[in-house]
């Protein structure tokens, strides 16, 4: 088990599903930072179960308590505890969980890996996981708008075979906000919040993708060869549960382009100077080049595979390997995505944060 | 500048395209492997520019020290340090790229970055970095091999707009060898190979994807939740030149599926016992399930742009941020997949090595 | 701020001596493990404030709560989170603390290296801080004990001018717990007690020496050649508030003897086998030769500076480099080193704990 | 084997006594600083063997060669790779050394922990390991002299039973290079040679302690709690070769003194402004105060034991457990301490940068 994350801003998370609760320590951030528990409240209500008809019924304030690392409003470059305490964890009998195993779940590599598993409501596996993410990620993305002015968006651009139609350039905030599935194109998230309902009632699932949209983002960050922005971006979608896949840019479209449809013309930037004069004129580079923030927006998707925990029956084995019906009760997301676009944002933040206090160590030490 | 990877199995590659040579550390390997200089320069021939009419005609003969860590044939558990001259980093006059701004490539952000450049050959940013991976991928590939039987296979999957139409399972490493591109379907191949030709013939480049394929991986690795199988797999991946997308298992078509049409369902395997008499019906999970491999094979798809470096006149500015017209003289690969096939594989062994050595420090330590 | 330790065990801290509360979080501990709070809290209550004359009067209970990580008594392989809620923080007018620097005190260098500090009780640099410490070492302790039976033992062997005079090897849990000091000589014991009493009615305070003795250590753990066991102890040992010194084995005063008086002749153990049936006539080397444990007890002496808090007036300066006089209010230890006895067992055992599993993943994968 | 050291500031160590060569990659170098073979070559001279009577008699160049990360005589930020081939490596009979366990040295340890090692000449527990820590030490060395115009210098002593007496302080480079002892006091310095000459005329070793001075030290370095500065240069220096104990300011002594008369009292230093204007009278703190540098000068001991390698006759046993008697070959320096001052600077330098480059990447982010 691996739950720290990070090499200057480093955050250890914790927590079960059906345990006392979950949180995070965060080690490494700068101080001086004006932060307070209602900024880090705000971005937890986003993610929070039970906030639509859209998501899990299960209802939890995930009210958050800022434990340490605190003075007078400030960060003082101590670790910052924080705790969300669990108050919906049902206590039932959890019947089939205990040995069956559930489909394209973790439950059976839990058992393989860990000789045991906590089997109450997929214990570190759930989803549940994700808040101290979204926690730390509210203070990394504070520093970065603070420090550079960034600004972090997502939003839902497909669910199911229902695509969004949108600029991601042009994606708002408000518009995001605006509707239950967190899609920027309005018109699309009426179908896709349909789509969902009709899966929920199927006792089915859908899943979809997320476009990441990051403006102003530090310049000059990711450390080749093996740090690559990309790369750590990569890794830190690809670390959230449910995910399959992810581009940055062109993505998987461009590799069908030749190099001259495919290379991102360098341009000047009218009356800036230095390299903020300079620019490219279209972004198939994704705001990445080399390894390396160039200035342009970053722009990523992530593929998130439809909910494995559906109620219909299914087929599946038990810890003996019998063959076994298993009909899912529990409490779950139909679609994850809705949730999801906060925990990207937050794994975004946190891997810029990063890689920007790695920069700024060694930048412009000899001119 | 980040060129250490590993936590167990560390590697520490350095050198540029046009110094004098190129080589890797690694650390932390297990002592008593068998390994030969023979062994690790297999891997580096298939590495190699100027291999085919396909690839750079840069002519080096890419040949490989030992220079610590073996004695008497076998890995002490020390350092393994290794060389690779170069040989063709051919003098000249660089012109123009002093300061010009390839588009696409990584000289402007290495000089946002650093303050400057080595800009011969693109340095650091060069393709000749991955000889260390390879050669160090060639000790963590064995090391799978004599521990698990794993067997680490990629194949040019798709170039340009031609997909090869085969099914990973079924692919051999001896009809990949037999052809220039490195293509698992020998149809595809050929027409591959024309496009390349064709490419190169009119002053661009093409792009493509890999297909990755693990079978005997080494079964309950990966370190949920930030270090999970395909976050590392996907950090290693987008490490490399060139990448934009990255996908396990069912990957961005997955998403328009429905939970019951994707789920994997757990079945009986026969004779086996234990959790070996358990696997998947279908593998949409790519061989990792909850970040943690479940013994099918692992199955990824990595997406590469198009050659950067193109021989048609191209827009760019240069420091000052003046337009200027760039002809790339150089010497370049039109298409790099052929080579990359075995980075690709260097990569994944040299990921799944950690993985499997970290779960072995703590599996099974109570019973 | 680096409140992360170790690399495959590792233990991420916080909370601050007026705050809300400290705590930790364990990440990487081994699955299956049978631990209870109650064997945890049986080490806080032997760290706790107020549990003598000898010791600071500030009240705490220190009972700790276990957040996540267990499941039916065991760990299960993910993140153990642990909390112990200050009660006992007097709030009050803290006056000359806010901007005058306590000398020998980390109040200064807070201020230089943050910008401002957590002027309550010492913030963070307060020994409070060592609480999490304590918590994760009785995990790390129990493992080893299942694990190799390893016994961690630490007594105060010095204090001010008093030395005990007993080998190391003889020092007994028994004598040294019925004591006020944590002295295993219970002659000196009594001496020291009174030292003690006599340096906090003269508003003064004392500083000593604590040694360490691990008897069944894992063997041939240690990684060199920069995190030999010794290398990765003594940077444990001084981390910890008021250290000033470190020694293995011989330590300083072995520098006298000429190599034919130091060395430690290898001599044949009995009846045991193998690398069991080697041992050492003397050890001099501690336990750690070339880094790595041989087998003989580990031996090693940490020294404590007197307590910087003192009573009596003493000469400083304000944050504005003005002369002042301060005299200290607050509640501090007149010698740290009884309540410094179980923390350094802690750190003995976290650092062990993780060079094990360190040596575990490697070790007989090729025989 | 863990020979990769530091965060930011990475290196990464290879070589064997009687492989081809040792070496070093340096990792996260900043960009821009001019630096010289010539320059890295001076600081290896100092530490190559057979430089006067009163060393190993081994012969070798000790030729650095730079590999990779300088272009135009500055750093790029990209990985420096260095090469120092091995010359002397005499190929003789090892007799008794492939199953014979030398007292006091690495050779048991090394078997029980690899499973058997390279029996020429000590392999990687040779002090020729040490080549790449110095060549790297010489980069970070003037890192910090440009940064910061840090002064590191270390000088032996203490040898034997002979002590040097001098105010560290008032120590010259100039004094301690014009000795073979590199004492700073002259006239010790001459008693300490004829003890070494005495000594190996014997076929015995003495051992010793090195004063280590740094003056003009980056303020606000070191990360509490674990990586405090102390902690990380206890860490670095315990993991050279014979080393036995650390200290920083008053050390084991200070422990004897009061509260009262320990603390080093804050006063106002003249003219200067801000923190620039707080220093302390004493300095028992040895330029460290809660884990983080202060201004003062940097004041630490080291402990080496007397070379385990001796040519008179010793007890010991084989690989099976049997008993007998080694008169070890070889070339050995009598006593490491001269030759280690330069390789204590060098440790000091790599792990003060470090700490430099953590310190910048936060400090002063929020105002």
């Amino acid at each position: 088990m691996s739950s720290i994350y990070g090499n200057l801003f480093r955050i250890s998370t914790f927590g079960e599903s059906h345990g006392k609760g979950v949180g995070v320590v965060v080690d490494g951030c700068p101080a001086g930072l004006a932060i307070t528990e209602a900024e880090i409240q705000a971005e937890l209500d986003r993610r929070r179960p039970g906030q639509s008809r859209l998501t899990t019924p299960r209802k939890e304030a995930d009210k958050v308590e800022i434990l340490s690392g605190l003075f007078e409003g400030k960060t003082t470059g101590t670790p910052i505890g924080m705790l969300v305490p669990n108050t919906d964890q049902r206590s039932h009998d959890y019947g089939d969980m205990v040995d069956l195993y559930r489909p394209s779940h973790a439950d059976f590599t839990y058992d393989l890996k860990y000789g045991f598993r906590d089997y109450r409501g997929g214990g570190r596996a759930s989803a549940r996981e994700t808040i101290g993410r979204v926690a730390a990620g509210a203070i990394a993305r504070k520093i970065l708008k603070e420090a550079c002015g960034t600004e972090i968006l997502a939003y839902v651009s497909q669910v199911g075979t229902i695509d969004a139609d949108i600029d991601p350039l042009k994606a708002s905030f408000k518009t995001i906000e605006s509707n239950l599935v967190r899609c920027a194109d309005p018109v699309a998230a009426e179908k896709m919040a349909k789509a969902i309902d009709d899966a929920r009632k199927a006792q089915d699932s859908l899943g979809g993708v997320i476009q990441l949209v990051v403006k102003k983002a530090p310049k000059g960050v990711g450390e080749p060869v093996f740090n690559r922005a990309e790369a750590e971006l990569a890794r830190a979608f690809l670390s959230l549960p449910a995910t399959k896949g992810f581009e940055v840019g062109s993505g998987f479209a461009g590799t069908r382009l030749r190099g001259s449809q495919h290379n991102d013309a360098f341009v000047s930037k009218g009356k800036k100077a230095g390299f903020d004069a300079i620019g490219t004129e279209t972004n198939r580079s994704g705001g990445i080049q080399g390894g390396i923030t160039n200035g342009e927006p970053i722009l990523c998707r992530i593929a998130f595979k439809p909910t494995a925990t559906i109620s219909m029956p299914q087929k599946t084995v038990d810890k003996k390997g019998k063959e076994r019906i298993l009909a899912a009760k529990g409490r779950h997301d139909p679609c994850v995505l809705p949730r999801a676009v906060v925990i990207v944002e937050a794994m975004a933040a946190l891997t810029l944060v990063d890689l920007f206090l790695e920069q700024r160590a060694r930048f412009g030490l000899f001119k």
